[in-house]
């Protein structure tokens, strides 16, 4: 699996003297294998590594002259954002020969261009901080997620998150690329043009999203912004049980249209160690429920809220009638949003958690996780299984926890068992192994397992063409 | 440019002695050269050819079993489908030895999933015939255009319409696709799955959106639906000039948010040849103005329509106050789509028109244009300058009209250096010189000019990858 073993030492040292004094690369930006690459070396799935060096490059020229080194010397780079992906492809692995290049100090916003709703930014921006600063002009990148990643990891990535029913994945709002190619030139590709219509022969930037840097090194991108919300009815509801929600859905979704912003699913166990776990937030019901819905209703439309609200009352009442909800609260998004996102730490608090990011046609998502849920309570019935997730999208984040007095009793081949039954499952309900983080060496076993044949054989090809010495990233798609 | 002049009249006789018999292929679906090739030989845009055969296969079977003998014989496969692209992509070359390959024939739509809001349709299924039957569901698959192109056609062209600007082009409403690639086994590659997360690996199936049918003969597609406009307001607007656009535009933007669906600005000429040519439509004001704007407010939610009427009333009387309209008028959608839609056949009644679709920054829009109107009056002052587009998604088509009486005396060597002017002008504000029609003989010529390098290079071996011996498709990436 590592190639990094026929690395000699003295390649090495050669790609680091090759470094020495290029432009926009200080001897700051280049650390050595040891303790000041520790902050580089793991990431918040807690995959973690060793790096043989971390480079921090400050423009595209130095991507670029690092890239020719990598080539020349054939050492492997491992493009890193902010750290917060789940699959491991932005951490070195144990061999302790690849070299991190972390983009985190490109940070430059290049140009927003607002008449266009644009913007140019590097690729080390991180998102939280694109957003704070298009937030003046009543705009945002609309991706929604927990994390703050960097936007090459974005698009590495080719993040969804909670509102991608309304406003899609990051491939649906990536207008351009820069990259740098994994070449004897280290080749810069600008695709930075900022238009919406532009149907000029293949569109190579595909080829850099949702691939994790395994196609060349994004370097910049060109984000397609959208006006930040001005109306909005966020609600909690309390359900029967999954099997409810799909009806939930269709008839909020008759209601109201392309304003249904975000309709996620939280199960009763789930929302109960939320609650256990962060004491100052409050239970929005007396009683629980057989699971619960957090739905947004929104615009970017001003003034729309009474009529919303007034529409909203309307149909939970007769959603209520026809015993679908069983009870409903409004409030603001601040004061149900947090019901949900603090559900992973929450988890993290008891135990080991299993992760899994999958996805399914919306149709099938209830059934699949009922399954799930029974499965695991006849074969593991020591363990609890915690699911969430953007049901509107048909995504799901379902976490299987192992207690902290279960960890060492379940031993590492167990729990390999344990995730390959349920990605077993996943398949089995015409689900995706991995919805929203690309293929990392945490799950390029269930690619090799699920992907067909000859979509792997194409894949590899593809890769080996724009990276015939494999220089880049964690994983090959063979 | 044409491999087809090595190919001996045997090996197209082995290539049809093969078909013979096969399932899934009729006597009646095998089209010998000649008189019934006739409506397969030409397009919308007057792009003809010369067919060696026309096949029309009925399923998917059929299209690997032809694609298999291609393959063998060393035919070259042309992929139709309704004949409605503007740059000559589906038609075959004059030589007679290329063979259409039509799915028009492959109708079927093989599943709805209304709970998934998605459905499975063949490529030959027409975009109308597909949402006649989607209708009843109050779903529609929402590339709103001027021509009735087949679902594999959309996919070729990667088509945008007039209402990108809230759905996205087809890349962006496309959940699967099934190909059958161009390798000796006729290899059907099987990716439907209606899933809106899944990031497994490279994304395949983008490479076959707005390639033509260069990278595969695509078979069937998954689509996204969406929910049909129950609340609209259309009205029309008398601008004082291009200039204007951009301010009223974001005024809209401001006022509507992402209610906002279209956004069409017509010239002066432009309505003036419609109504012309056109004596059943009427002018919707009593003077003429510098231009105009179809502008749409619409929504999937029900019960907007007396908001959103105060609202554009409000916003128009503050327009007009500012002096950024003239005049402005309400009326169902029925009433003005005509005016923009009817624009091209009343063009071509009056001469021969060049058509020009390109795209630009919202930003460099009017600029480009009045930059191109100034240039066409100095230079060619017998001409004239027709535009009309999809202002707020920077789309805009550009028709320059050859009057009857010009077209001998212009000439051909003329013509192209007045087309390669004009495209050098979009190119000087940032355009793009193919916006919704990808890359076919028409404009091939200008992306060899208008590609970077490196570009051209890397796009030529994906292609050879996937089409190793040149079976596919009017247009080599080289």
């Amino acid at each position: 699996m590592q190639s990094a073993a026929i690395i000699p030492a003295s390649a090495l040292d050669g790609f680091l003297a090759e470094l020495t004094g290029l432009d926009g690369l200080a001897a700051a930006d280049i650390l050595p294998a040891g303790s000041a690459c520790a902050p580089y070396e793991s990431d918040i799935a807690n995959c973690s590594g060793k790096a043989a060096a971390v480079i921090l490059p400050r423009d595209t020229a130095a991507v670029s002259a690092i890239m020719r080194a990598a080539v020349r010397h054939g050492i492997r780079l491992i493009a890193q954002g902010n750290r917060s992906g789940l699959v491991g492809a932005a951490i070195a692995d144990g061999s302790g020969t690849q070299v991190i290049i972390s983009l985190s100090r490109m940070r430059q916003i290049r140009s927003i261009d607002l008449a266009n709703r644009s913007v140019i930014a590097e690729a080390g921006v991180l998102l939280s901080e694109l957003n704070r600063q298009l937030e003046p002009q009543s705009l945002h990148f609309p991706i929604d997620i927990g994390s703050d990643p960097a936007i090459g990891g974005l698009i590495g990535a080719n993040a969804g998150g909670s509102r991608l029913l309304r406003h899609g994945d990051v491939r649906h709002n990536l207008l351009g690329i820069e990259a740098v190619l994994a070449d004897a030139d280290g080749t810069v590709v600008e695709l930075l043009a900022p238009l919406r219509k532009n149907n000029t022969g293949i569109d190579l930037k595909q080829l850099f999203v949702g691939t994790g840097g395994a196609f060349g090194i994004v370097t910049a991108a060109t984000l397609d912004l959208k006006r930040l919300d001005q109306s909005n009815q966020t609600m909690f509801l309390a359900l029967p049980g999954h099997a409810a929600a799909l009806d939930v859905l269709l008839a909020f979704e008759q209601t109201f249209g392309d304003l249904l912003c975000a309709f996620e699913v939280i199960s009763a166990a789930a929302l109960d160690i939320t609650l256990r776990n962060f004491p100052a937030l409050r239970h929005p019901f007396d009683a629980s429920a057989g699971c619960y819905a957090l739905v947004e209703i929104a615009s970017s439309m001003p003034g729309l809220n009474p009529l919303l609200a007034q529409q909203a009352e309307d149909l939970l009442e007769q959603l209520h009638g026809r015993e679908q909800i069983a009870n409903a609260a409004f409030g603001p998004a601040e004061s149900f949003w947090p019901l949900r996102d603090n559900l992973p730490p929450a988890i993290a608090k008891e135990g080991l958690p299993l992760s899994f990011d999958v996805a399914f046609p919306r149709s099938q998502l209830a059934a699949f996780r009922d399954e799930a849920a029974q499965w695991l309570q006849h074969q593991h019935p020591l363990l609890q299984l915690y699911d969430f997730g953007h049901f509107a999208d048909g995504g799901c984040h379902l976490i299987v926890l192992l207690p902290h007095d279960q960890v060492e009793r379940y031993g590492i081949a167990r729990i390999v068992a344990l995730r390959s039954a349920i990605y077993q499952l996943v398949c089995e309900h015409g689900g995706s192994f991995s919805a929203e983080h690309g293929i990392g060496p945490l799950n390029a076993p269930y690619y090799r397992k699920y992907t067909a044949p000859k979509v792997k054989q194409i894949s590899a090809a593809l890769q080996h063409l724009m990276d015939p010495q494999a220089v880049l990233g964690r994983y090959r798609y063979s």
